[in-house]
């Protein structure tokens, strides 16, 4: 057997312990896989004497990470300490600076840094792999990469946050309201004590831009990346929606399109879309992700497994150190990043498909009136409407109206709400979710 | 850009013609992923005067197909004519005597000659893939030997024949009886002419043996796996699995277990079962493929997509050109072929679960306390029964009776129906269906 792969851990939060378990517990097996052993020679953490389940004794201990990617005896370093910047960053530039593969799951970090990152990763002719950055254990990263390489795709998108997802199927099954489940969730490790970039879905538009790069050869561009949370999904929305014959479930979804003056132009949205019940997506429920590529000899793939946790996350991490023991330094978003194309964002508003509006109104005659004529002055047609139950708003009772458009433009949906901004009919801001059909 | 890698395609039916289209469709993008083009140099075919829609002017003809191995102008032989032995063995022999790399689609060849061939291409240094013989587009075959290949695998199993699928989901959506809809799928091409492979699950078998020796690290052995096809399931086991709350698939499913010994032992089944609802399996519907895999850190991943069609399987064909052009030779089988296990197959008889029985019997007092009583000696204990309906069997009506038995070893179903054998009570042999619950 050839001589090991030697890697340096930065970061021994759940991950890293589930790494440094996975690759003691199938060790056997990992080296037959990767034609050698795989090895740590380093780590490194914020604090060193915290107990952390795993006997560290056997490897060498750095205070400062940055150290770990300088270290004569590593080959490739594995960096889950998390954040788009900070020690994270300053680790993978040091790391392929000095000509050394890097592993991370780091999803923020890619998505903002990820172009950058790829071609320092191909000066130095070394790997620079993600597969835990998006979908925890799902190999769906290579998948686009590899699997469906021949193929164009014309459509990525799927259900990327576990928490989000968690939530709202909970919510599905016991009635509850969002903030009373969110609260179980943290209450039961679920959900961080601070879950802003899960619930507001910034999470999932980090994993979405690295989709979506990989899956069209688009340089990654975190930025346009529209993102909605699910704050605003009442258990009534998810009521009316089951009625309806959808689920609600928080999408991340890119797209690219030829625009007028035929330049490419990619959409990427995360938002709660209601999900047509014979979708595929519809039936991913708990904390499972899945991802859904469009191609155009191959067709639909749908790509589902556990999207978080210590062991599909390392799982995914120790895939990508396999395939770099096996000689495997492809280019990290497929094609070289000197040849991804830049492409600029669409807007929405040329965007056609069926939404499902929800106002919060007052309960005082001539309302409903208001709203249907705003929707016929910017050209809504509406398919049903249904005015149900009341529901307190701060200290008011109000009166829930949900309808679902016919197939009609984005734009359109956008001026009726932009005739209806300020009434006095409406007690609170509506909720637009667009429909995925099957 | 690099030389091309320069193929030689045999075989130009249905799945031949499409990786001609894809290559030319999708040409520019492919040697981008690839790093270098992908050219055709010679092709084979039977006859050669037959249209086919596609040009096929450029390329060099040969009448002998095994001759294509040996030119000096082609790195990859494509192997698309099938069967097991036959020309595309004597060509596959041929090809990596020649050190030259074969991809396949042939999943009767893998099954049956799969060790000789891989032994064969390792000892050449050459690469033998056949992401194209498992599960149409899905890159399956990928995600067990890369994706999740930190894992041991403790169960693989899926939906592996769309023309079975197909006929189930057409039965469960219209009511009607097998041979009915077998009818209208072979009139409108989904079912062959000769339909024998596709729905007693040889094809399913042949998969799944590849799948299972991928996924657990043995050597390919597909002489063990026992196949049940679909053409004994009436339109009324649909109907009252629906009722129970599951829906009927065909199911490759194999296991590894360790037996009394401490020997590794390998089931490997195909046949119908009940889906419970809240399995994803139950929802796949159509020619489509899924297939679930269950790993010691990842958990449960599952690969959805269409199992066939010339699209689809040419996206598989191509991308294992594309692996092979970036320079990837890896084991056929994940671990090289002289490591894999042999493992001895595992009987069924300790198995437990939940099994589906259904009886067709003579309308006449005293059948019922017969049956009941041979599941009584046998130890066989009984969830719910259901007498139902009449069914025409030949010239003589008869009575369904269906059950549902506890939890318990599946050698019990069998003694009980052994009691049973030769009971002029029976007007058919029992059908006998295993339940996967979620």
């Amino acid at each position: 057997m050839s001589e090991p792969l030697r890697i340096a851990l930065a970061g021994l939060g759940t991950v890293g312990g589930g790494v440094i378990r996975l690759l003691e517990a199938n060790a056997a097996l990992i080296a037959r896989r990767a034609g050698r052993p795989i090895t740590i020679s380093a780590i490194s953490a914020r604090n060193r004497s915290k107990d952390r389940g795993v006997d560290l004794s056997a490897y060498a201990w750095e205070d400062d990470m940055v150290i770990l990617g300088e270290r004569p005896d590593v080959d490739v370093v594995v960096e889950l300490v998390g954040g788009a910047d900070g020690p994270a960053l300053a680790l993978a530039r040091t790391t392929f600076e000095a000509g050394k593969a890097l592993v991370t799951a780091n999803k923020a970090m890619v998505a903002h840094h990820g172009l950058e990152l790829a071609a320092k990763a191909e000066a130095a002719k070394v790997a620079f792999k993600f597969e835990a950055a998006v979908a925890g254990g799902i190999p769906v990263i290579k998948a686009l990469k590899e699997g469906a390489a021949a193929n164009h795709i014309d459509r990525v998108y799927g259900i990327l946050n576990g928490t989000c997802n968690y939530i709202l199927s909970t919510m599905e099954d016991t009635g509850r309201d969002f903030a009373d489940v969110l609260a179980e969730a943290q209450a039961k490790g679920y959900a961080e004590s601070d879950p802003t970039f899960d619930i507001d879905g910034i999470d999932a538009a980090h994993k979405l831009a690295i989709l979506s790069s990989i899956a069209f050869g688009t340089a990654i561009d975190f930025g346009p990346v529209a993102a909605t949370g699910i704050r605003r999904v009442l258990a009534a929305d998810i009521a009316q929606a089951d009625a309806l014959g959808y689920y609600i479930r928080l999408i991340g979804m890119a797209e690219t399109e030829l625009d007028a003056a035929g330049q490419r132009r990619l959409f990427q949205r995360v938002h709660p879309m209601l999900v047509h019940r014979d979708h595929p997506l519809a039936h991913v429920d708990g904390a499972t992700n899945a991802v859904v590529a469009e191609g155009n000899f191959v067709g639909r793939l749908l790509f589902q497994g556990a999207g978080a946790g210590d062991g599909p996350t390392a799982s995914a991490v120790v895939a990508d150190l396999i395939d770099i023991a096996r000689g495997d330094i492809g280019a990290p978003f497929s094609i070289p990043a000197a040849e991804l194309e830049k492409a600029s964002p669409a807007s929405s508003g040329h965007r056609t498909g069926k939404a499902y509006l929800r106002f919060t109104v007052a309960d005082r005659p001539g309302v409903l009136a208001e709203i249907t004529a705003a929707m016929r002055d910017a050209g809504v047609s509406i398919e049903s409407l249904i005015q149900k139950g009341r529901a307190a708003i701060g200290s008011t009772e109000a009166v829930l109206v949900a309808m679902v458009t016919h197939e009609g433009p984005e734009s359109a949906i956008a001026e009726a709400l932009r005739l209806l901004e300020g009434s006095p009919s409406l007690a609170a801001p509506p909720l637009v979710m667009h429909i995925l059909e099957d």
